[in-house]
């Protein structure tokens, strides 16, 4: 029915006829003639209907906004004056010889060029509109041509494309699961898994030896930060591999996706330990665009009559961090107190700040609420955070956890609002990282998951688990967790040594994870992979603020699809035939149950 | 860790340092020496362990069955009288220098090689331990090429990969749907799509132009029949085409995937009508493999003095036809009972079949208990039918449908039991489909769904509804229907008379179809589609005999999977969290709810 896109009209077909098919996207009455922007996927052209030709002209007459036309013309330059080089096909117009109304259209609930005036539920509901937007159409084409440069490099390196069932068991994830009621078996229940992760695992005991899945997931989270209810994980498994092997495969991956999509050519990935990037950046996913560093100060403070900075300084638990930022002296106070609020969030109870006005001064030039404190240590601490006149220097006091949460996230904020990147793209791993994280009771608990292999013996692990690392890894990528993994335990000592440190009894694990222990022991090969987050993938290549934005049919916040107005209400029947009733709302539940 | 996987080695590595890492698959000792047959995904290979090699050798010795292996050693050509030239790998083996016992394995429940002596039951619950049959692996292997060519071929012709909701409304094509309630929305559920199309439809009311999408899909039906409650749909949908293009378009994918996958070169696909389809093959998927065809000998039989075929000949609703087998006469009476058993399954209430022995002594010739009633119209019949010394000729009198079921079946059998098969591969599309079927009581549904565009105008669908023909399509396989689809309806009039004739009003329509009908109001184009059943195409390319060998992790027929033990119990607390409760087995329902 085409010829060609609108988009892809250019100099070259001058004086060619071409078929165009799409919609008008914006149309003007003008000396007599009607132009017409008509658009399709690939772009927008400006079509001319003259009253010369009096039945195309009469159609383009009565077309409207979001019309579907199917337009014959022959392909002329612009005249001089009225040329648009910002636009591809700005150069060249169509002079239509034929014009079909292909449908007609009501009037819109909004204007594409004035998404930003409703509010995103209408957008939401009328997403089908929404989704004409060009840049719209153009992240979700991207997203395509992710997902296809991803299998192409995986299924190139041998990868297997294997789906896993999205009807099954309650995974030992931690997160809440959807759950599905069987009809056939009553009283039972499906979840909806959280990652394929046991699947992958026994892809790899069956010898698959390379697994790969672009695999839709389920969390039943409360949605904060941006998440979705249903989300895409490319996930990856192999074996016979260690992590250097995995971590070379997939940052290959990356690569050669940022070059295939984006056209961009990023580094190679600087590998950083755990404790480092905590010390350094307060995160265990740094965002390495912005080039400030937390700095150690508790040798320092130890001695300072503060007890807000010496109490932290010399508790096993605490730390003191300074974080310098050049050029910072210029904050208003009013930015400043904004800062403590914003840190207040993570749980400091205060943000003390010293700007360093005149440091040939000494005290005379610096000015601070604290300063007073440390006239002893001063000059150490300046030259040892670098300081220089115009810059500021941010403490954080604690417990280490409150002031890496606190001060990593301000010098976050602090690179976005003081526009400090100094790089577009700033990849690494993070590697090294705990087996086991302690709650406020020193109870351990896995900080991945309990497959997770130790890089020590059974025996070093049992004996001091805090301080044990495990095999695993994380991709970051401009502070976002890209992906993350590790190589997993295929020795059935070393599983029974984990779940003894993690308090895991034998019938605990045998009832979570009977049948991958099961499967462990008839000839586990050595595996390890990895898993990335698809849309936030997408999210970060498309520049998108929200990975809504990169889902064709996203929800809300509140889990809800505002353009098929679901979840909806089902009926006694139905639920009948699940075995399951509703539970009345204003009945109290009876005791005992 | 490896060099070569064990099924590519051969006699161009010969004096070649390897290293291998597998399973063994069998192990055997002979003079004094152990042979190890090593399998990993690619194939076996045979490693011979010397005495010589001390470590090695004591490693091998305590390797058993399925134990995981790490071998380095020197690859020779097999001694003179070993060599077995069945196996890729037969003419060479591997020399062992070291032997590393990389994972030990309990005995497995069953040995791979006496799989079959085994029910499905125990492969189902250890199918990590059954995949690791090497005919698993290849069909796996398969349905990963089949769906890379699928997606390389759609990708080339500019189809966008977009992934649509796991977690939706309930769709509108009659099967029942899996719910998962919802935690956010108090007595409210999500329904599992049974397939994407509403969603379909919408990106191209969108402007994607061209979609594509292998999804998973679900339908919580009987299991008859080798279906599974998740199932995968390569989900294909485009704009501004007619049913020639978007037939050719999907022709040529399979056309490819053919030659990429298998090396098969397809012959061009024929088209027949529907009404030619039901008439030769009784059926609207034939399988043109099998040369036998239903003949129409309803003019005959008006005539003859015997009820059972004078008076479905005779009725508007009868058929009347005759399937000849050429050398059929051999067929035993117990044979011939056993058919007419298979077509009381159908509903026939018997099988009548004339024996010609002899055509040349005429009625003396013939064998058959109802040849006495066709004196006068029996040489016509055996011209028509084409009959010849040795062959046999079945009938069918009934109501047309059944005598297309019943026969139709019995073509099929025949063809299997009597290994008629003319080719290996039997592709044609069928289309000119009926708009609508009628049902006892003369009630039209739609036999696509109703969103299928018809071929004829909106006053001609209306004016004669029971012959309106619809533009929808399907292809088939062997007798298999691989795919299905249409031009659906963009045009509001023709989806006004649609729903009229269905006897679908307003608010019915606003309620089921809303969301799309509203979508089609904003500028919907000309579109249509299709969507291929992946599982049972990769079941026709592999050669396998059901769905669940071609699914890594398939469920059973009553939908549980018997690995991970699910569907499951779940505590009261998720019930809660959910707003259920179970419903009480013992206490009967209390009336009016």
């Amino acid at each position: 029915m085409r010829s060609h896109y609108c988009g892809q009209l250019n100099e070259s077909l001058i004086d060619h006829e071409v078929t165009l098919c799409g919609w008008v996207h914006r149309r003007r009455d003008h000396g007599g003639v009607i132009f017409l922007d008509m658009r399709d996927r690939d772009g927008v052209a400006q079509v001319v209907v003259d009253p010369d030709t009096a039945e195309a002209f009469a159609n383009a007459d009565r077309a409207r906004s979001e019309y579907v036309l199917r337009i014959v013309g022959r392909i002329r330059l612009r005249p001089e004056g009225t040329q648009n080089p910002n636009m591809p096909t700005g150069m060249i117009e169509v002079l239509a010889k034929q014009v079909e109304v292909l449908n007609t259209a009501a009037t819109p609930p909004f204007q594409l060029d004035e998404h930003g005036k409703v509010g995103e539920e209408v957008r939401l509901k009328y997403r089908y509109i929404d989704l004409r937007r060009p840049e719209m159409i153009e992240k979700l084409r991207l997203r395509s041509r992710i997902t296809h440069s991803v299998r192409a490099y995986l299924e190139d390196q041998g990868f297997l494309d294997i789906e896993t069932p999205i009807l099954t068991r309650a995974t030992p994830e931690g997160a809440r699961d959807y759950l599905v009621p069987s009809r056939t078996h009553d009283g039972h229940f499906f979840a909806l898994p959280q990652s394929p992760q046991l699947f992958k695992q026994l892809l790899m005991v069956s010898g698959f030896d390379r697994y790969y899945q672009i695999a839709k997931c389920f969390r039943d989270e409360d949605l904060r930060a941006d998440r979705q209810p249903e989300f895409t994980q490319i996930d990856i498994e192999a074996s016979f591999i260690d992590e250097q092997e995995i971590m070379a495969t997939t940052e290959q991956m990356v690569r050669q996706l940022f070059r295939d999509v984006l056209d961009v050519t990023l580094p190679e990935f600087p590998r950083m330990p755990y404790s480092e990037a905590m010390q350094r950046y307060g995160s265990d996913k740094p965002d390495l665009r912005i080039p400030l560093e937390l700095v150690d100060v508790d040798d320092l403070m130890q001695s300072v009559d503060f007890k807000v900075f010496s109490g932290p300084a010399k508790a096993d638990d605490g730390r003191v961090a300074a974080l310098k930022v050049s050029g910072g002296a210029k904050l208003s106070r009013k930015e400043i107190d904004e800062y403590t609020r914003f840190v207040g969030i993570y749980g400091a109870k205060g943000l003390a700040w010293i700007k360093v006005n005149e440091r040939a001064k000494g005290l005379e030039g610096l000015q601070s609420p604290i300063v007073k404190f440390m006239e002893g240590i001063v000059e150490q601490l300046l030259d040892r955070v670098g300081a220089e006149d115009g810059d500021i220097i941010f403490f954080g006091a604690d417990k280490a956890r409150i002031v890496n949460e606190a001060i990593g996230a301000l010098r976050v904020k602090l690179g976005e609002d003081l526009e400090l990147y100094t790089l577009r793209w700033a990849p690494l791993w993070v590697v090294d990282f705990p087996m086991f994280e302690a709650d406020d009771n020193g109870r351990l608990s896995a900080l991945h998951h309990p497959f997770t292999a130790p890089s020590c013996s059974p025996e070093e692990l049992q004996s001091s688990p805090a301080t044990a690392l495990s095999r695993a890894y994380d991709m970051v990528l401009n502070g976002t967790e890209l992906g993350g993994g590790s190589i997993r335990i295929h020795d059935q000592a070393m599983q029974r040594a984990v779940f003894e440190v993690l308090g895991i009894g034998k019938d605990e694990a045998e009832e979570k994870f009977g049948f991958l222990l099961d499967a462990l022991q008839y000839g586990a090969p050595p595996h390890g992979g990895l898993a990335f987050g698809l849309d936030r993938l997408v999210m970060l290549m498309t520049g998108s603020r929200t990975i809504r934005d990169v889902i064709a049919f996203p929800k809300t916040q509140s889990a809800a699809d505002l353009m098929t107005d679901a979840p909806g209400e089902v009926t006694q029947q139905q639920l009948r035939d699940l075995h399951i009733r509703l539970r009345q709302k204003a009945q109290p539940e009876p005791s005992g149950e």
